[in-house]
């Protein structure tokens, strides 16, 4: 399976209401904190890779008060290998759920790897036409829409068209599509309109 | 708190009659499976560190059937530093469990980290006198007795010798007592009687 996506800047006020007259389902609201490490031992920049720890929150649990926030916070783990191959955009990827972030952030802090930069952001998941339509708000960037799909290798062209076409249904231009992570933006000081 | 740890070799059988006629409690058995990594850029066995998968399984739940007793075997993973103190053997740690022990793996491996020795057991925990007594059966080695218990920084001397009586009363020699981890002993080659 290939993850199709793609990714515009756009306000998220026109786009809601977009959404909402399309009859998209909402799905959830999230807070996420994304830090990336740098390697003691390789330079992630050229070699492709990235070893990340993501916390998650849900959004919608905000109001239940101080201990079920806490236990409703997530984190997981992931490694991104180099890419094997540029078509495809295929790397080897690894990730897992972790009982505690702090404890996992302290083994890679203990093996001499350090926080580079950290992406937060909020998300909002929406379902439409098959596809989930994700609003961000990632700070110090501002306001993003992305549209993903999987699919099989051998529909990916297609995947892609159906992507732009529910971009231009919420009033969206495909042609402006981002292909720069929020980590890329980020380190390239690339600040929000 | 301290952890404190008495470990003698020990055949079994007359132990596993000792603790019955002591009145001990059996807590649970379980098979865990210790993978300790090298790294790329430092000598663990030089800078005192660790890298540590431990993969556990339940095992009263081997009747249970395939599913159940996959839904059963947790992971963690665990870093521990170098001695802080060699008095208290202090030292940094930091340790999470893990959704897949697989996917943890993949990211140490993805990052360059390479299992150095795998340290399989079986493990038998009792409670007596407020301690825990763990019967081992280790790959290679053979079978072997840990007495522990935790401590406060002061009380450091009067649990040794609380864990030196239990051994006695289980008619074992604490003077026998073995210092050097499982880890340490499989790779010295120190095998089994």
């Amino acid at each position: 399976m290939y993850e199709v996506e793609v990714k515009v800047r756009a306000d998220h006020e026109a786009v809601e209401a977009a959404l909402d007259a399309a009859g998209a389902e909402f799905v959830d609201s999230v807070v996420q904190a994304d830090t990336y490490y740098d390697a003691p031992h390789r330079d992630f920049a050229e070699t492709d890779e990235a070893l990340r720890i993501r916390r998650e929150r849900d959004l919608e649990s905000d109001d239940a008060g101080g201990e079920d926030e806490t236990e409703r916070e997530t984190a997981k783990i992931t490694y991104k290998g180099p890419l094997l191959e540029a078509e495809s955009k295929s790397r080897e990827e690894h990730e897992t759920a972790v009982a505690d972030g702090e404890a996992a952030a302290g083994v890679f802090d203990g093996l001499g790897f350090e926080p580079a930069a950290t992406v937060r952001k909020e998300r909002a998941h929406y379902r439409l036409d098959g596809y989930t339509v994700t609003l961000d708000s990632v700070d110090g960037l501002g306001e993003f829409v992305e549209v993903e799909t999987e699919t099989e290798d051998d529909d990916i062209e297609a995947a892609r068209e159906g992507a732009r076409a529910v971009l231009d249904d919420l009033g969206l231009d495909p042609a402006e599509q981002i292909r720069t992570s929020y980590l890329g933006l980020l380190l390239d000081g690339d600040a929000g309109e």
